[in-house]
């Protein structure tokens, strides 16, 4: 038999592939898009022979005002793609600063994701395209050439509430071969997220092992719960199966997972080679989750010496467990009687919480409490979340 | 405030959503798809009301002969929807058997995934959309209310490669808690896969978490390894970045990643608890990594008591190393000869690979080596590997 015979046999039938492979001629059948340019810009392909328009939907373009019930709020903007001969539609961007950017396509108003990359994040219940633009700031989010930690997956019991959870956990390179304990960082999602969140759209895993390979965080071990009290794991992980994502689900902001937090402490101090005292606990979050961590922090208020709230959601909320969301003020001056390092809060100027930020800070300075503040443009969006993340962790257990 | 304005004022602004729901009819925002009945039917949703045509494909559809260069091969079939005054598309199939499903639409002949749905796997270089229908075989490939074990994302140093590789490692129930050692099974890839396809598409965890629960496997380690030894880590895993997947990368195939795989073994034995010796280990691959664990296995003739060969691509190939794909025959007598519990066959009737399996068979049958035979219906799908792994899974370590 001969050797190209036996290569061109041994071709699994990618059937779709195929399918489209009749139609399609021999130089579009490679279709690389998005493809990032050496200058820095970005070019998008798609392919429809017979659409009257595709239009790329992008965070890099000029924002437009879209109308919701909330009033007039920033959206992705939009532009048209050219169409050539073969029905193959592109697009190339200006050079893009460093970050990480996301996409879709619209293809005579139908939303879709680029059949040409698998490299898609859920957001809210679709999947949106991902790229990244290096050379500067999203340096940090790629998986460079240093030392790697392990991300695990493991499941806690929570007697509190019932079931054992599913949690990611980051152990920074090393941890496997060495006998030292390590200081934690419990990092929170937001509202519609769960326990992969931060290792999806956060890049927390790469910005996590970037920074200890540069010398610029110490080494660490980072713990991402779930803060969706119904779900024994995030979407599409639990017993609950495949089901359309919500924005936020049913008892994730009323007290529960605040009052049940010490079953994930518990068992990562069990489990792991951790520091188990106050000095050696960070906790941060984002949006919802920086709820979650003012709360915490604060009704367990001997526990954490380091504490993050970014873009936090502090806003008054219906307590089920008529404990966890009482005597608020009370028990942040006792968490700041008691002592804390580090007391970190940041938001962007357009975020919509900006305003109840400026409340609960002037509160702080009421209380004598004090913290530090990073303003920042911009909104309630991802792209700060990461910045935030790599902002915050080398100010950790130093 | 008002608690009611508080929430609504808590909603992100998840704008291209927020910039559809302008144009949708209230009733169908939150449109369901799929949508599993109770009676097995499954029922799919799109809205698309300026599209003339929406088609599902699907491989629960009956197959349509798709021609490629290869020739006929069966591809998924598909079938039109129909459309509403709202211009919401449906499709409501038979009850289907229970099983883990692949589909996509067609909107105007343009390839798309379901946007309301998160849940899709990489095929090749696209994302296609899953779900699974229950109360029968594929009960087995749901996460169920039993206990679970962990998964770990690590990399092992291959001095043999000179780089850190990711490896996807499953440890049961238990494994934290307890100081026993384990067993493990060495579980491989096929062609345009990585470390992460048999937890993925293959369900592995899930398989292994079931089997475990209900008494039928031993608890395990399950190793999952990357078989393309240019990656570091899988498709946008690794320091290459997010880039357009290919069928069968460079070198996957030629020796060097047999001649290196003790590395693997290497860093198991020595990170994780367990039972370092031959009748505690076993090697299993789909295709490719059957390939990979035919060579492996006579390679390293005295290492494996158990070995699985699922759907294998028993095809000579260029040996980069000039030694592994030598003398072929008189390394499986030595592997006979040093004896070994299990050599496991399986291929179903209509794969392309059949007759090379055929003739290795009556190699083995010549050279007097035992081996169990397990002959299905269909090719080269994924749905049979799970079928094998799990017909495979109960025979080790008993």
């Amino acid at each position: 038999m001969k050797k190209q015979l036996t290569f061109l046999l041994f071709i699994t039938v990618f059937a779709l592939k195929s399918a489209f492979a009749q139609e399609i001629p021999k130089e579009l059948e490679n279709i690389i898009s998005p493809e990032i340019n050496k200058d820095g810009t970005v070019t998008f392909r798609f392919l429809a022979p017979k659409a009257d328009s595709v239009q790329l939907t992008s965070d890099f373009l000029p924002p437009v005002k879209v109308k919701t019930r909330f009033g007039l709020q920033d959206g992705p903007g939009t532009i048209n793609l050219t169409k050539d001969k073969n029905g193959l539609w592109t697009y190339t961007s200006k050079p893009l600063e460093s970050e990480l950017y996301s996409y879709a396509f619209m293809v005579d108003g139908v939303r879709t994701n680029d059949p040409n990359s698998p490299y898609a994040l859920r957001n809210s219940a679709a999947l949106t395209n991902v790229f990244i633009v290096g050379n500067g700031r999203a340096d940090l989010y790629k998986t460079n050439d240093t030392p790697h930690g392990t991300v695990t997956h493991c499941w806690y019991p929570s007697a509190g509430l019932k079931m054992n959870r599913r949690l990611t956990i980051y152990t920074p390179a090393g941890y496997e071969q060495s006998t030292d304990k390590y200081p934690v960082l419990y990092l929170l999602h937001g509202a519609g997220g769960d326990e992969d969140s931060w290792s999806a759209h956060g890049r927390a895993i790469q910005i996590m092992d970037n920074l200890i390979a540069q010398g610029k965080a110490k080494p660490m071990i980072v713990v991402m719960p779930n803060g969706n009290v119904v779900q024994d794991g995030g979407y599409g992980q639990g017993k609950d199966g495949f089901y359309k994502p919500e924005f936020l689900l049913p008892r994730s902001m009323n007290g529960e997972y605040e009052a049940n937090f010490m079953d994930i402490v518990n068992y990562v101090e069990k489990i792991f080679r951790v520091k188990a005292d106050k000095q050696n606990r960070a906790i941060a979050g984002l949006s919802m989750g920086g709820f979650h961590t003012m709360h915490v922090s604060r009704y367990f208020p001997n526990t954490f010496d380091y504490v993050g709230l970014f873009s936090a959601a502090l806003m008054p909320r219906e307590d089920a467990t008529g404990k966890v969301y009482s005597n608020i003020d009370a028990t942040l001056k006792t968490q700041k009687d008691n002592g804390l390092k580090l007391y970190y809060i940041t938001i962007g100027k357009d975020d919509f919480l900006y305003q109840n930020n400026v409340d609960f800070r002037k509160k702080l300075d009421e209380l004598g409490m004090k913290y530090e503040y990073l303003e920042t443009g911009e909104g309630h969006i991802w792209k700060l979340w990461r910045i935030y993340l790599a902002d915050f962790a080398p100010k950790l257990f130093k």
